[in-house]
């Protein structure tokens, strides 16, 4: 028997299967868990994840299973990286057999559908725990580069700052480096409204606009999001670190992004339906540009971006005249708007 | 003779030029001014700044000048757009024809050498006018998309809110879009220190690292660059802004950067000298590496990537050992360390 200890990671997508070689890298035993018994052989037997992380050659430390009470029974820390609309169901399978002092920590970007809970409520409600118990951990990085060692940081929030230490601890490596925060709401809230900013980064490059306009677009929609943030009770500096602009850099430069990708699309004439239709998956930055617009009308929060977004993928406004719409607003102070005043 | 009002730009850069550019879609007459006899026919005769924005028509309402005296006589504004190098010199012969009412914009990016001293300054100091009557325009914009009049987005600065909305009138158009802010120490010193960064970008990508890492280096850079400015009495929510992370992201993201290139030559192993021989031009990022350095020091503000970029610089430090110390630093607190506390 290892004399190791123990972490579990749910479920085996590209971004658990990175943080999982993570954990091994620092000398965990890592039960990694899928529903996908032939994923689950093929991770231990080849080391491969090859739907996810082709390239990758997985370290020893992580054993794939599919039974949940034996990924779970004895973690220590438990990482959450499913889907966010299959945390609810993962954390209740998870929920009897989690350790009693065993730390929690997702790395999932999204509120939940209908509820517009962030992920941090959910596991907390599932999983019959404190906030004091649960993390956060986002930043800037694809789950590719990770598994290459390439060097990435990353923040973890927590409402206790002891518990955020631990998961610093077990998560940071020489090519891992972790910053802790204390502002949960805040890295929950940047991280799941930044695919909407993807998706008008894609529709501004479909258009053929430069850089000048994309970089205009990410920072005034960094505004917006910290604006929303602030409303919703997170710091305003979370936005300005690196699960805010980071984040957002990454995400709205790279051409890999699907959300990119749906965003020029629409740009290039497609409807929505055309648009959704050939992707033939999930865009995230769509459903999330109808909740954050419900969260800004709750909150009384502007996001002019969002309110354009929202006109071209529901009410048909073409995406060239909402780029005008945005360009011909009012005379604004800037600082003022920034800070939401 | 034209009823139009008018205004002057010095110099005629590829900056210089696309500002003019803008100033004449706005129906003003504007007299570019330029010491090169060529340069200035070339315009007139064929419409044409060969040397800096090669594929742009000028429009007929610019007007080249040697003169600096028919450049500014009547000029209710004049926009200086010299290298921060010339900018004392550019000043010194346009004083004497300044109008008495006449507002001054900069924008160049950029401190003076040796006196470490901000464009604004040097302009107060030469022109002999109060720093109400002075306005600093800076955001992510390349002359280039400007000429083409691809959407882009813009902030000018001064002491009086007055004087930056004169500004905004006579820049914004509709595909430029201009917003005032009351922070000159801010937007000056974001646009004088981002050059570091990019230089920093240029180093990661030529180290083969990736998006992962460049994002983090902006972030983190960015941060620095906060707790100088803020240090130095500048607002915080500036570097949230266009003329901090907006023209941040443009600039590192642009493989056409100078700084970019010195910074991945640099990671391929030529020393210093020989990237400034191979470069055969100023690049302004190396100069400002060592002028953050020592204001670093005079603010008592620690600047971690810049240090790092020194070192690599004067010292002799491998890229590849800068990259390691930055991500072995000791753990940090992320919003403690952006808000500089």
């Amino acid at each position: 028997m290892s004399t190791k200890r123990k972490v579990a990671v749910l479920v085996a997508g590209s971004w658990g299967t990175a943080l999982a070689t993570v954990l091994a890298d620092n000398q965990f035993d890592v039960a990694l868990w899928t529903r996908n018994e032939a994923q689950a052989d093929e991770i231990n037997t080849h080391r491969k994840n090859s739907r996810y992380l082709n390239d990758a050659v997985l370290p020893e430390g992580i054993t794939a299973t599919t039974e949940m009470k034996v990924a779970i029974t004895g973690a220590e820390l438990v990482l959450f990286a499913a889907p966010s609309a299959a945390m609810r169901d993962v954390a209740k399978l998870a929920q009897p057999f989690l350790e009693p002092d065993a730390i929690c920590v997702h790395a999932t970007k999204g509120f939940e559908s209908v509820t517009y809970k962030r992920m941090t409520t959910v596991l907390s409600e599932e999983l019959q725990i404190p906030l004091e118990r649960l993390v956060v951990l986002s930043g800037p990085s694809h789950a590719e580069e990770v598994v290459r060692r390439l060097p990435t940081t990353v923040v973890v929030a927590s409402a206790s700052i002891e518990t955020a230490e631990k998961a610093q601890d077990a998560f940071i490596t020489r090519h891992f480096r972790v910053y802790t925060n204390k502002d949960v709401i805040g890295v929950e809230v940047a991280g799941a409204i930044k695919n909407i900013i993807a998706l008008g980064a894609g529709l501004t490059d479909g258009l053929g606009f430069g850089d000048n306009a994309k970089a205009a677009l990410l920072t005034r929609g960094l505004a917006e999001i910290s604006r929303l943030g602030t409303a919703m009770g997170a710091s305003p500096l979370t936005f300005a670190g690196l699960a805010g602009v980071g984040d957002l850099v990454v995400t709205c430069t790279s051409k890999h992004s699907r959300n990119w990708r749906a965003g020029s699309m629409l740009a290039e004439g497609l409807t929505l339906d055309e648009v959704l239709r050939k992707m033939g998956m999930v865009v995230e930055g769509v459903r999330t540009t109808s909740i954050a617009r419900e969260l800004a009308q709750h909150y009384g929060v502007e996001m002019p971006i969002t309110e354009q977004l929202f006109a071209v993928l529901f009410q048909k406004k073409t995406p060239r005249s909402a780029v005008e719409s945005l360009m011909g607003r009012g005379r604004t102070h800037e600082t003022e708007d920034v800070a939401g005043a």
